[in-house]
């Protein structure tokens, strides 16, 4: 009972890594936007820690929406819904954040994420991507879902060493520091920051906006 | 104690399917609009994962209203109310989806479903549908119902091999991928796309709006 | 400890039928107006279902306000509360719903109810009556209150062989398909529909209110 | 540890009845006005069906503020709170609905009420008094607080057989049928009805205020 | 682990006494205005029963501002908030109810509260004080605490007998009715009544503001 | 599984600690602002205790912003989201007062806060800081965090002695008073006070901002 996302790239559409006790999953996450207020509703039976996932990644989201050039009053007229499909299935845990939040930014920068990629991590207000749990049935997951490419937390690199040859043989994995890492490999184009944009970024000043200068992968 | 739906398409009914523990029942499901603000009420004793698909499902139906011919300003003006007849009856689960998502429509687009047909899925943000459980007890059911056709997910043709021979000849099944094709069967007219119109479809780009091309049977 | 009404036909006012453990009960029922912004208080000690009966009931007659001459615009200007005397009894069910609906359709076009009859029956967002149980009780319990006319839903006309005899000889039993039927008896006088009104009946189009052209009686 | 009231005629102030399991008690109700929206606060400790009666009793008095001579552009600025002392003492039921009621039409008219009575009775949408229990511990609780006069439900008159004959001398016992009577004897002054004022009353036809008419008595 | 208060007099901050399984304590109440619409904010895990208190010693406050001349306009642009130091420990009952509404007048009105001051005693919705429970905890905490002035309801100087001698001797002990009596001792400086402030007192009708009149300590 | 702050002075991030039942934990707190009403949203796990301190410094914020140098119109355009990383770790407790309120303060005023410093603290709602638990495993968890600075309320000071010397030599504990004591040592810059400010302060009554005047550490 999977729900396989389409093979295409999508806005709106990621996959994430959930871990449970029967061993790794993938996790669809989809952000869609709609006529509204500003209001943000996530369904798919999420629990607790999951749903402070998305209202931090709402808050980042709209604290930088300039740098990924979103218009600042689309808000004002646009509602966005987070849903995890299988919607019987309990999800929970914070490390969905980084897909939570490509989500969310690719729904309302329309741009597309790369289908072939997922991805683990908790991410703070700052975009800062945090440790997590469960890396290797994770990756196995990942591996069996015929995913390319994953995107792991620069803390979890230190796990490395225990997983399996064949799995780290079968996946890029990319080992990320910051949502900006993230939305450079994830987003199929670069956002174009708005005139003016200026990152409030971690070290607390204006800077040039880095994240976006890499080159895309698409 | 069936509440048996009239025999006649109706605006904003529609036949669900459901699986219990004791065996699969059909589930009325009725959408009805009314002056208001653009909230939606939800009555019919339903539990937490079916309140989500409703929830889901006007999501998906205000992204595209404009695809169905809605007038953008209805909801500035009208509430909707789905509710699920036989009130003390305790439902839940994200099967009925698809059914919700043509109940809603139905009542907002103001086109009739056709009466003898019913339908199980659950449906994605993007309109996807699903795979569901307990495919053999809701054909079953659907049978005993006098339904004529009904909609399966297409993940759940792989189930079919295990369906009785009698149910398969009883039943025109069709198996669907997207709402579009569960509109273009279920409802009793094309619904006609507002000027410039554009879908969100699941490719992430515009496209023209294939499943409104489709024939309609009606 | 009955609350018996009073013995005068009143706006607002009508008796319901109530199956308990211990047997049936009448159940008085009542809807008041007064200067508010469309919003419905209920008391009475109601459970979820007679709540969720409630709302459906109120959305039932918002949508079709203009058949029964309300001035659309009176919610604008009005709230209506609805309360189940003998506030410390428990209350729940669907069953009280064609009574909830004549309450609150008497209230707001301010045409009193016959107070000799009572009546049982889930109602659907159109306005369908539907089966519900403990019909044997639910008569006696309107023969001992000095009821002459109850109306129960089509669905039970077949529990009617268990009936007792003397109950069906000392009540006039009408069985009723949809609200039409259920208002053209309760009410003391035919409500007149605006000019233009329509109802958008159970066959999803337009038809003249002929529930409104049968002979009323008082 | 009694909350004695003062022993003057104040407006919002008026004793109610209790019954325990430790017998009979006198409650003391007070309500406040204040500039507020029209909204109802209610402290001290109430029990779900004694909120229930609050907020019934508020819609009672809203739906004829023209009778009692209030304002009704009065709860556009107004908020009123309804509070029990002697905070910390559970309360609930729904016979303290006379008492409520008598306490806020006090404080929106404002018109004392007088200090030496009492009253117990659930009270309908229509200010219909009906039965309640706990009849003669109520009325040894009024003998011992000094009460002069109670007010009994109509309905409690048969139960008066089993009152001991000294509390049944020591008390002037009024049984009342409706709000009508229950005011006229414990406002300490008649309210003066708006110019075109009318009572929607039990019959769901105007008629002259009668329950005004009555001689007051202070 | 004691807050103990500052030894100023400031505004807002007053000390309460508490009566705990483990004896007696005082209690630090705090409230702070900011810009804000007219609402109320209360911490420091209050229960139920003391969360009452707050809210009808806030409708005290709002229905008398005038006669403490606070601008009756100040709450809408105003919000307080009610905090309890020692946020980690549970605080409930209504014997706060003094000590509340003197640190939300004192606030609203800018009126320092003598730091030398405690006070106990349950209050209804027109400044009647109530009689309280633990007197005798409750004084041997203030004195501990090295208070000098202790105000408590009336209705406990009965239980003034079995309080040694020495506590009597090292605490002045001031028995107060009404909340005038407790604003006139514990606020530093007497509130200046606004131009055609009127006391609706608890004789229900026009008096002179006696409580103001009386000498202020300070 | 430690989120580790970045070794750079940030807006609104700063180190609080933790006392739980296996030890101390260094605990990261970020507020981060961003369009909208003047709302406060936490996530993070946290327990009611620690939610209250949350609404507690909100409010001492906003009660004291133009001494900061802080708009006061910027709440009517601004939303603020605290956030407590690792959001699988239940959080509770009020002694994060301080840093909270540091946080809110560097977000709003946008003044990074020192990375190498720590704190521990209840606060009031006029800034005072109040005595906490724990300190010994608070500051042994500061030491291993490579913290330099460890501010601890005054009240604590008497704990000192059983502090083990090495820990005493490895910190620099700095005992503070109020909050103007924290954010002179914390704040990498002195805010600026809007022309006018005042400080309504401890005394209740004007003065000049001493806090402010201290030489500030950087
Ligand atoms: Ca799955
Ligand atoms: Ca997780
Ligand atoms: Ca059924
Ligand atoms: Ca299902
Ligand atoms: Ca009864
Ligand atoms: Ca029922
Ligand atoms: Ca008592
Ligand atoms: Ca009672
Ligand atoms: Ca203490
Ligand atoms: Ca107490
Ligand atoms: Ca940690
Ligand atoms: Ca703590």
């Amino acid at each position: 009972r999977h729900s396989e996302t389409d093979k295409v790239d999508q806005i709106g559409i990621v996959t994430g890594l959930a871990w449970t006790q029967v061993g790794g999953e993938i996790l669809t996450i989809e952000s869609l936007t709609m006529p509204g207020k500003g209001n943000i509703r996530q369904t798919g039976k999420l629990g607790d820690v999951m749903k402070e996932s998305v209202s931090a990644a709402f808050s980042y989201v709209k604290s930088r929406m300039d740098v990924w050039g979103i218009d600042p009053k689309l808000l004002e007229t646009t509602d966005i819904h987070v849903h995890l499909p299988e919607g019987a299935v309990p999800k929970d845990g914070p490390s969905a954040g980084a897909a939570l939040t490509t989500s969310l930014v690719s729904a309302l920068a329309r741009i597309p994420i790369r289908h072939d990629i997922a991805m683990t991590g908790e991410v703070t207000l700052r975009g800062r991507v945090l440790e997590i749990g469960g890396l290797k049935e994770k990756l196995l997951a990942a591996l069996r879902a015929g995913i390319k490419t994953v995107l792991i937390p620069e803390m979890n690199v230190k796990d490395l060493a225990e997983i399996p040859e064949n799995v780290k043989e079968g996946l890029e994995i990319i080992p990320v520091h910051h949502m900006d890492d993230v939305l450079s490999v994830a987003l199929t184009e670069a956002p174009k920051a708005l005139p003016g944009a200026h990152i409030v970024g971690t070290k607390g000043k204006k800077e040039t906006p880095k994240g976006l200068s890499r080159s895309f992968r698409h």
